[in-house]
């Protein structure tokens, strides 16, 4: 007997039908035995009906408001999953995020947690009752209403498992568990059954974003199992955990992509006028987010820098560099649109020196450009035209034979 | 310079709009140097949205879940409002019933108020922000989100007024203003100025409910003035306080007025079987409220006891006093539907021993029977026949002239 730790996001509880669902998914846990844990978002579209309302108000609302305007979303889930498991037999009570003890810092709508005061849901878990939590939330010390910003309520999941030292955190959603790619674009994809926590992250932006990196972090810093799994249903999904057997995995595990990539190039006549940390110092400060990175330096004393971010962020880049050109002193900047990144993931890759060639030559040989390459030691990404992006994986996944279990 | 605490209720708060024009109304009263408390209510039909959605889950929701529930309507409104003070350059800042400090007991949906801890309020005015308070919510010592049921959020606005030492709390609504006699049924109505508490009490179902009973009796306990006014424009409102210039004040302030009342009549064949007591105890026992009672006597050693209840109540109160007719040991039940209170009240009343006389002597010239008569200090109340209570209304207001100023 141990705790579990059930994760619900917004569309797993959109309804009250849902919501009933939910109960049952959780009362079966509890059967199995289980201390059963359940966070909870906001329903649905409710987070956004709020959002708007705020925007009818002002542009620019507080951020401490609009955390206090949000934060009834997850409040309002927590009450009705408490009732829904009520009024099917279980024992069960609901926990804001102050209730659960949740402690974050004083950071309005990107609050990080500090610390877990538990003894509340342990009392009520001692009580044989089913804890439903609200996810996303939390409380500051001086008594202030936070949210944890995006992927709040898998942190909260997790942050809660980690306190609680549950056997394991499942992330219910509406995906089956993570596949090899994305099964929307390429054939013969299979469900993952294990996966370790920093291919998952390579892997993060996979499976219609299931995990948010920052708990996938966090579950990988306190050793907490997860799971990803279909929100209603008796199925199992991938599991997310530190040990694997090696000796039994591909070196390849995952393929992932991501379309909209612009690359900047930034030209010097002189190597000796490079002021390439002044580039990136000035882009973070205007919130630009830089993805793969190269310098070169030619033979004849010329030097360049490549760097790949999303085309959402081209133009804010560009007004950065070209205000900022007599600091940065370059001579030439040109940027290249209708780009992709398609990587190949797998921890075993580390020990298989092979792998970066036999990617290369697989899209040489369908004809797919490499624009760019960036390695680490668990994956490959390469930068190639957004119309063979979909090619590009798709001949991966063949290639490393991802298809077979 | 002092604290004034402004209450907004459900209706004046119901869109963006209406959410605006409280803003401009509050940032009003601050300009003419008051420090600013606002306690509001849900938006509109909010509350009764999320009733329906519990509905929906179980016939009887755990009350507990029910507070944690409808405590999310408050805190929408209290963020959009702090939005929208902000949005028009007002120092503002919102707090919930715990943040507020309002610490009840651990009743679910009809707490009452044990104590409020309102250090957070107070510094916030001291750093001159409009401090905007969740209404009808409160905390228990041990952290569990309460609320307290009908009238809540008015009664929130008194305790913080009384907390506050308020130079007043204003109660803003739909109507302008206390009058005497309902507007919609009797001709010549006019506002009142002002009022005691205690003919406020006898006059609180006037007005369209302005004012809950609970609320007025905290503000007489605590001696806070009470201002009951239009939400949103300039005009005065009806100040409700003890001290009042008796001499320039009629005798009878105002009518009162309520339908849907039946009388019920005990028959016992000697008076010495009569069970008073036990009647009214079985009668609370059911939650059967019970208005104005007459025990009467007959020479020939008969005993009866009439006593009027709302109509609604009627089939409960019946079923309980058969269930119970050995125990009472009456000989007969019977009654009368179709019935209305007509009441006169007003503070000067008990110096005025002839004020009852001309009631009855008025409603009997314009052949209004009277079928039960109940007299307090400062009010007389009588029983007639539903169909004669608007004319009966029509013709004390006229008799004791109240529209005049």
């Amino acid at each position: 007997m141990g705790v579990v730790v059930l994760k619900f996001g917004g569309t797993s509880v959109s309804s009250i039908e849902k919501i009933e669902k939910t109960a049952e998914q959780a009362i079966r846990e509890k059967e199995q035995g289980h201390q059963v844990v359940i966070v909870v978002s906001a329903m649905g579209k409710s987070t956004d009906k709020l959002v708007q309302m705020a925007e009818q108000i002002s542009k620019l609302p507080s951020k401490r408001e609009m955390d206090m305007l949000l934060t009834t979303g997850e409040q309002i889930t927590i009450s009705l999953l408490a009732m829904a498991l009520q009024a099917k037999g279980a024992n069960a009570v609901s926990f804001t995020g102050f209730q659960a003890g949740i402690e974050t810092e004083r950071v309005h709508g990107n609050a990080r947690i500090l610390d877990i005061e538990s003894e509340r849901i342990r009392a009520a878990l001692a009580e044989n009752k089913i804890v439903v939590v609200a996810g996303f939330q939390g409380i500051t010390h001086d008594g202030e209403i936070t949210t944890l910003g995006r992927g709040g309520s898998d942190t909260t999941a997790v942050a809660l498992a980690a306190e609680l030292a549950a056997l394991k955190c499942a992330i219910c959603t509406d995906v089956d568990g993570v596949y090899t790619t994305d099964p929307r674009y390429v054939t013969g994809t299979i469900k993952l059954e294990q996966l370790t926590y920093d291919e998952m992250l390579e892997l993060a932006n996979l499976g219609a974003g299931v995990l948010h990196p920052r708990s996938v972090e966090y579950a990988k810093n306190f050793k907490i199992p997860l799971e990803v799994r279909l929100s209603h249903g008796e199925t199992s999904g991938t599991m997310i955990e530190e040990v694997l057997d090696l000796e039994n995995t591909k070196v390849v595990r995952g393929i992932a992509f991501e379309d909209g990539i612009t690359r900047i190039t930034i030209h010097w006549s002189r190597k000796e006028d490079m002021r390439v940390s002044k580039v990136f110092t000035e882009l973070a400060k205007n919130n630009v987010d830089v993805d793969i990175i190269i310098q070169g330096i030619t033979g004849l004393g010329h030097g360049n820098l490549s760097f790949t971010l999303k085309t959402a962020a081209l133009l804010n880049a560009l007004a950065v560099l070209e205000d900022k050109k007599g600091e940065i002193g370059y001579e030439q900047l040109e940027s290249e649109q209708d780009l992709a990144k398609v990587s190949i993931v797998g921890s075993g890759m580390v020990s298989n020196p092979g792998v970066a060639a036999r990617m290369f030559e697989a899209l040489t040989e369908n004809k797919v450009p490499i624009k760019m390459i960036s390695t680490s030691e668990i994956k490959v990404s390469t930068v190639v035209p957004e119309r063979d992006m979909v090619k590009a994986a798709q001949v991966l996944h063949d290639t490393f034979e991802l298809e077979k279990a």
